[in-house]
């Protein structure tokens, strides 16, 4: 089935056709010959050359040969359950900006001279700069002999030793538990134990490769089918999509619950009771996810809507589990764990199980690529711990040095150590420019016409709503996507701009969000809200509703 | 169902009853306080306050007070899949180990100064030096003031400045692309075409947080059922158990094919016939796993066998998966990769699909604690290959200084450059090492009367095999254990030697044997062996078949 649409992603990029209904073919590998490129049909796996195009927007390809080839493996052999994970923060609105940066370089004209990136909560990528102790932690933990430089703190080197100490024959190279570090694992002890003035237990904590890592670990419990129904977790509307993605890989039963917008996206308890209804017929309800503060909503909970999920969590014996990860990127609202709003309730519900989980991606510290995050399991079945840790012992255990960095954030400089100072000099910085993005997003989404934007008293995001004409919404569906994705995409291509789609992470119908993130520097969101504002009025005015409509569609109210 | 055995991992290290058959307590959290600890039935989660006397072998606990708990998610109810999962490398003889050495710290009398742990390939665990060239590369990457220092060598510094260049904004605590930095994927696949002379691109390579993540992420693209048949995947026995492991969680059938321990672990086609006719009424087999050179077995494949290995997954349309990570490990006979013996052969094998994995935790490198890996994916289907690219997305990226390890790897420092006498010296020393320590474990084992052992030609371990008297296997399986695991755990209780049984990895059935590293210092693997050796001698002798056993059961032959 080899037709005349080619993908817009180009060259060696891939993309699957499913994902819009539109691409239909994939280039494999870029030949360094003057005949061309090969291509795969991703439908059907037939093979064929052909010559690239490469000045044409979207790049375009002449078949000059097609092949047939066989595969074992094909998309309908597959996991077809890895066929339906989708995950629009790295999904079609990057690829096609990832293209155009491409296309800059080589000088295809364009209306902006750069991309800006606001697809990822990724504050090194926007500029932030690291923590000079952390690094210099890690330098240490990885070139020991550097230690006898005086460019590095006392500290430093104590915390290093401190690893050191604690890895097999001193060396970062060496595996760890798989659990992690002790040392490590007891500093998050201490930490959380501080945090929520309740006791906390290095044996309760476990390491990963990131929290995505670890969450997705513990969903994977949960996939036993019960009473012959399979296992439901309830999501909240709008979520971040690694949940959407791993229960669709999983086989979980996704439970959607919708956080209310008009309420500064409060979580409701009727809402959680009418979800868990609904879910009832076709799943065993088993786990009930929270994501506070919420990614992409930016709200943080109050204690009482906390204590009102929890009483609603035990009285359906479902299993909590609290994606916290934002807990230190706090701009206006106090943030409270659940762990510790579950221990002041007192019995029965400090009795209850819970899972947790932490990151060194974000916060003061945000190295989202250095891969550490952390598990907190409260009560949770010994039997249970001993059958997950050994499936995590098959791959082995988290990175030695991933592990030091969290050991830092576990454990910074105190008044009085050598890099105090400087480090919380750095920290207030990023806590103020946190707070400045944060006030300045909301009041400017706020200022364009169309736009509404709750405030944003958690994360690195915005998540502002905006209108699309009737007649933008139809064209996205002729053109098989939808309407919000209709709407990034032109953005992109008009203004250099690449945030997500509101549909990457679930929105009420008829709603349509973005979720851009907050961490350019000043200048460079000046630019980029001039440029969303620009492109929105120009967007409005040209798929403006017409009369002619009106006559074919009454739902649009005019 | 609390009963009055108790965990002989003690102290907060966790076992699961099903994984012996013996324990069936567990300690959940030492408390702080003279009362005791806080313990938990594994099968039922009933609570216990007991007191510990921590200082008999095994520590014993006497029960104080009983609570009920009842857990939401509990062993029943929970992934039976996971519970199914074995890693004998970090299994009960290691948690033993693990407790012994924490009573040898309090002071415990034992008939040995320490624990010679054996059983894990983690070169720099063993006192292997990390080369100084990747070091300097991560300290240098981690922290770019370094850059300025004299200490660095140029090569050094440039090899930074490629890793920080493609890191967004300079930092490598910015998110990679999902399948790794462009500058390590290219310099991945230069150095395969290097190795096999034939074209690499990287485009098809991947990089992951270790070779295991990389093959159980390939392993869950076969999860689908074909012909309403599950899907089977061979493996050699014995295997590396993170195959059987990873079979397990995620319900694939395993398809076991014998390696021939008289022909040194060959790979006997005529073997592989019959494990691929045996399993094809129960499930439908679509991947062999070659590993290549052998864990634990090490040996290296031929060319010509590895040519009957194709063309066998040819005929049978058999998807390969490669494991080649000790590649870099060898010793006696040289190592052929698959995919340049598929490009030799021509067609139709060399249009085949193949994924190879590789590692930086093996090879001169060593550096286990970094994570980091790669996997090729050769000309399997682009439609595939996006399904895989997206799962793999939500888990954001292998960690950056892990990928920067990996250029080390396959980019090292050539003749000319600042660093490479070091280098140079520091990798032939290494590979000097390993080949000496190779004979001398082959020559060691060799000579205890009852031991045989294969030549090693690759790898970093020992295989051997050993005779256990009828005696002593009657007594192992009253314990619900396997004789062999009975048999190192008495080796470990006897000596401190901690070596992992045969049967974690798969044997003939009524062969036994035991993988150790071979890479400890010559003296402590001399010390070793002599343990080994007097052990061996007290342990025949104490379970020598009587007059009485043969009378009761004449299997044993006497």
């Amino acid at each position: 089935m080899i037709r005349s649409e080619w993908c817009p992603a180009g060259e060696g990029r891939r993309q699957e056709a499913a994902v819009t209904g539109r691409v239909v073919f994939v280039l494999r590998r870029r030949r360094r010959r003057e005949e061309g490129v090969d291509i795969i049909c991703v439908n059907c796996g037939a093979v064929a050359l052909a010559r690239l195009h490469a000045r044409s927007t979207p790049p375009s390809l002449h078949i000059v040969d097609i092949m047939k080839q066989e595969q074992v493996l094909t998309v309908d052999n597959m996991n077809q359950r890895l066929r339906r994970v989708r995950y629009a923060v790295r999904g079609p609105v990057l690829e096609r900006a990832l293209h155009i940066e491409h296309e800059l370089e080589k000088g295809v004209p364009k209306p902006f001279a750069s991309v800006v990136r606001a697809n990822i909560g990724d504050c090194h990528a926007l500029g932030q700069k690291p923590i000079t102790f952390i690094r210099q932690v890690l330098a240490g933990a990885a070139c020991p002999q550097l230690l006898a430089s005086p460019a590095l703190p006392p500290d430093v080197k104590q915390r290093v030793e401190e690893i050191l100490d604690d890895c097999t024959c001193r060396s970062v190279g060496a595996y760890s538990a798989s659990a992690g570090l002790w040392s490590v694992r007891r500093a998050a002890a201490a930490w959380l134990a501080a945090r929520d003035g309740t006791p906390a237990s290095a044996h309760d904590i476990y390491l990963g490769s990131g929290a995505t890592d670890l969450i997705k670990a513990l969903l994977t419990v949960f996939t036993e089918d019960v009473d012959g129904k399979p296992s439901g977790v309830m999501i909240p509307i709008p979520q971040y999509p690694l949940f959407s993605g791993a229960l669709a890989e999983l086989g979980l039963a996704q439970v959607e619950y919708y956080l209310d917008e008009e309420r500064g996206w409060a979580l409701d308890v009727a809402e959680l009771r009418r979800a868990l209804r609904n879910a009832s017929a076709t799943c065993r309800v088993r786990v009930l996810v929270v994501i506070n503060p919420g990614n992409p909503t930016g709200q943080v909970l109050t204690r009482e809507n906390m204590e009102e999920v929890v009483r609603f969590a035990h009285e359906h014996r479902l299993f909590l589990l609290a994606d916290e990860v934002y807990q230190e990127n706090i701009i206006a609202k106090p943030f409270h764990s659940f762990k510790k709003v579950m221990y002041e309730m007192g019995a029965p519900y400090c009795d209850m199980e819970l899972g947790s989980v932490l990151t060194c991606s974000k916060g003061w510290a945000a190295e989202c690529g250095l891969r550490a995050g952390l598990l907190e399991l409260v009560r949770v079945h010994p039997g249970v711990v001993a059958a997950f840790c050994t499936a995590r012992a098959l791959m082995q255990c988290p990175t030695v040095l991933g592990q030091a960095a969290l050991l830092c954030v576990m454990k910074p400089p105190t008044p009085g150590d050598a890099s105090y100072e400087q480090f919380a000099m750095e920290r207030r910085e990023i806590r103020r420019v946190l707070r400045e993005r944060a006030a300045t997003a909301h009041r400017a989404f706020n200022s364009i016409p169309g736009y509404s934007c709750n405030a944003i008293d958690g994360s690195m995001f915005a998540f502002p709503r905006f209108e699309i004409p009737e007649r933008a919404q139809r064209a996205a569906r002729a053109q098989g996507i939808e309407p919000d994705e209709f709407y990034c995409l032109r953005l992109l291509e008009e203004t250099g701009v690449c945030v997500v789609p509101g549909s990457g992470f679930g929105q009420r119908p008829g709603t349509y969000h973005l979720r851009t993130t907050i961490l350019h520097s000043r200048s460079q969101f000046q630019h980029m809200m001039d440029s969303v504002r620009r492109f929105h009025a120009h967007f409005l005015h040209q798929y403006a509703d017409t009369r002619l409509d009106c006559t074919t569609d009454t739902s649009t109210g005019c």
